[in-house]
């Protein structure tokens, strides 16, 4: 990728990036603007910078048409211009929306340049791109390879993995490159080969992923397109293990990460948001008396709410959360951003304490990722025991 | 804005972006790659481009140093990079992150052009951005104003929205624009007006506003930065009534969203992740008879679900979901993206039935919007009464 630009719906802006995107790549998606309303003028710009009309496509006003009626609604009369294609354009159908992407090739400076228009809305364009796109550019490209390789760390900060990793100045270079991107999951380690072959660029990713393994593998969970909770979900599963959530300060984001997962009903049992001591108490027999002596957010408190919600649920893992989210709430004591985070399995309890320092939704976000963090090292060290019915009373 | 620009770490295409950028605009924004590690090229690249040094700033060194200590981390040695700093620029403290952000205004054609260079992570991008470059802009700089206004629709798609509005020629021009904007929430409407005075400008606004309000006031459930949840909070609070959530299908999102907003804490009460049948049962009540008869994505569990956790919770309100996300798990009859949401209060309890078409992590979020909606009409129409103790039974 050379570029990426974002531009409003202007049609001289349009065309004048199409313009230099075409100087710099052989290859120029453009995304949104396909829309039915007024301010949706791709089509009119890109037609006009070849200079060529836009044609009514009755094929594809049929589709848009069945679209609507699929969904049981009355087509407004402005879709009828989603089916107006630039002439000499291919129609690339949409399964999931009403747009059609487009597609021209074109001989030009003695190479192929080919344009793709998609719609904006983010799944229609990844579903296009995916059925329609890769496989017409695998078809029409003979490219020299480029591959990518991500290694996903988490728990442990850019500089300090930088220095866990040592100098790469004899493995890196032209052909072989490393990019720490971080994230509020962690930092993502890409590595990216650049050669003639699929072999020989494999090997040299291989070489890269080796040596950066032997300084740092126990921060890297997963690889490429895996998440923190997919990894997770894979290991309880893999161990035939069932989890329940006991959620204060995260409300539900642990359980909503988790159940992101495809097939995740197998190994998440549920969970209880326990916003209000109330629940804490009545729900997950939290004793009144610790919450009143040692406060909520509390290592006691933790280990107590992932104890309860263990049992009441009979799962093999219960997890909890209970911390000052913010932006109010906070104590000289335990500022905002405090968490304590809590594990029982068969084998006993525990809570870690964290102390984050960002704003509410971001204290969500790392405590849950600390959550899921934990579950997985406790699985990666030993086998978590089945839930036992006696120890439920 | 005229133009957004990704680019990747590479010192001739920022130097050449740079270069484009200050043709086209007199205030140019760069984020990203001042982080501590080989690939981070950003100053180096513009230091470079205007022919200056990187000097050691000691004092920028000392802030850098302070925050590893207070995290109780040492410091690695990398970080001594983000104290250069390029001749003639001024430091923006970072009070979130090790990497300070860049000024730098020059004359140049008459006017004055300003650079700001700030890091990448989003959270230390805002910071800066709010707390150091916008007050600085505003001292600087003797703009036409601009003014932005956003009404948030939900419950309506693109073009049914635009076929409700109807012709708004007469109303939009050169100087007042409509963009309509999709998201998973709803169609965002972003107004804008072009024009000399403050007064004018919101004028123009106003106009447009009430004209569209005329039309589509029901479905615009906010402005600007307001969201569903937040808007939900508020009248959950000025209406001094509680919820609590049986969530399955949506796993915990419901609570997550309506726990976004601070101070939550005041009217939710908690909720349940109710993803196996058994936590269905033994938490919730849901009948084994009407699990069994109707399946669990059913209206009858949907009722019985908002009712159960209503009654357990003790809250005012209760709503639920339930339905097959995906991607396995349909039916003819029910398939991926049939979703049952159920709502209690103590005038009694409904379901209502949607059927989403996309993939497993969007068919969560439309459901949650459904859910946040559904609550929001209820708390329109009529004043909901607090929960009574006779029905806890």
């Amino acid at each position: 990728v050379v570029r990426v630009v974002a531009l409003g719906d202007d049609e001289a802006a349009i065309q004048e990036q199409l313009d230099a995107a075409y100087h710099d790549g052989d290859l120029v998606v453009i995304t949104g603007g396909l829309g039915p309303t007024h301010d949706d003028v791709t089509k009119v710009a890109v037609a006009a910078y070849f200079g060529v009309a836009l044609q009514f496509d009755a094929a594809v006003f049929e589709q848009v048409k069945a679209r609507f009626a699929h969904r049981a609604r009355a087509m407004p009369e402005s879709n009828r211009s989603q089916a107006m294609v630039p002439e000499g354009f291919s129609v690339l159908p949409n399964p999931v929306g009403t747009a059609p992407g487009l597609w021209y090739a074109r001989e030009a400076k003695g190479r192929t340049q080919v344009l793709v228009v998609l719609p904006g809305v983010p799944y229609e364009m990844q579903t296009l791109m995916r059925d329609e796109v890769m496989p017409r550019l695998r078809s029409h490209r003979d490219l020299r390879v480029i591959a990518h390789r991500t290694l996903l760390t988490t728990g442990i900060g850019e500089s300090n993995l930088q220095e866990r990793i040592g100098d790469l100045s004899g493995l890196l270079g032209r052909s072989l490159r490393l990019a720490y991107l971080p994230s509020t999951t962690g930092v993502r380690l890409r590595l990216t080969a650049y050669g003639d072959t699929r072999g020989a660029v494999a090997q040299q990713l291989d070489r890269l992923e080796v040596h950066l393994r032997e300084r740092i593998d126990r921060y890297i969970f997963g690889t490429d397109g895996d998440t923190l909770e997919g990894v997770v979900g894979w290991m309880l599963r893999e161990h035939g293990r069932t989890i329940a959530l006991a959620e204060s300060c995260t409300g539900g984001f642990v359980a909503n990460r988790l159940t992101n997962v495809p097939g995740s009903s197998a190994y998440v049992l549920g969970g209880v948001v326990a916003y209000s001591n109330g629940v804490k108490i009545d729900v997950l027999d939290v004793s009144p008396a610790v919450l009143e002596e040692e406060g909520a957010v509390s290592e006691r408190v933790a280990r107590q709410m992932a104890r309860g919600v263990r049992r009441y649920l009979k799962a093999d893992i219960g997890v909890s959360t209970t911390g000052i989210a913010g932006p109010s709430g906070g104590s000289p004591d335990k500022p905002v951003g405090t968490v304590w985070i809590g594990y029982a399995d068969a084998a006993g309890d525990q809570a870690l304490l964290f102390r984050f320092a960002h704003d509410r939704v971001l204290n969500k976000e790392l405590a849950s990722t600390a959550v899921l963090e934990l579950v997985r090292r406790q699985l990666l060290r030993r086998n978590v025991a089945p839930h036992e019915e006696h120890e439920a009373s």
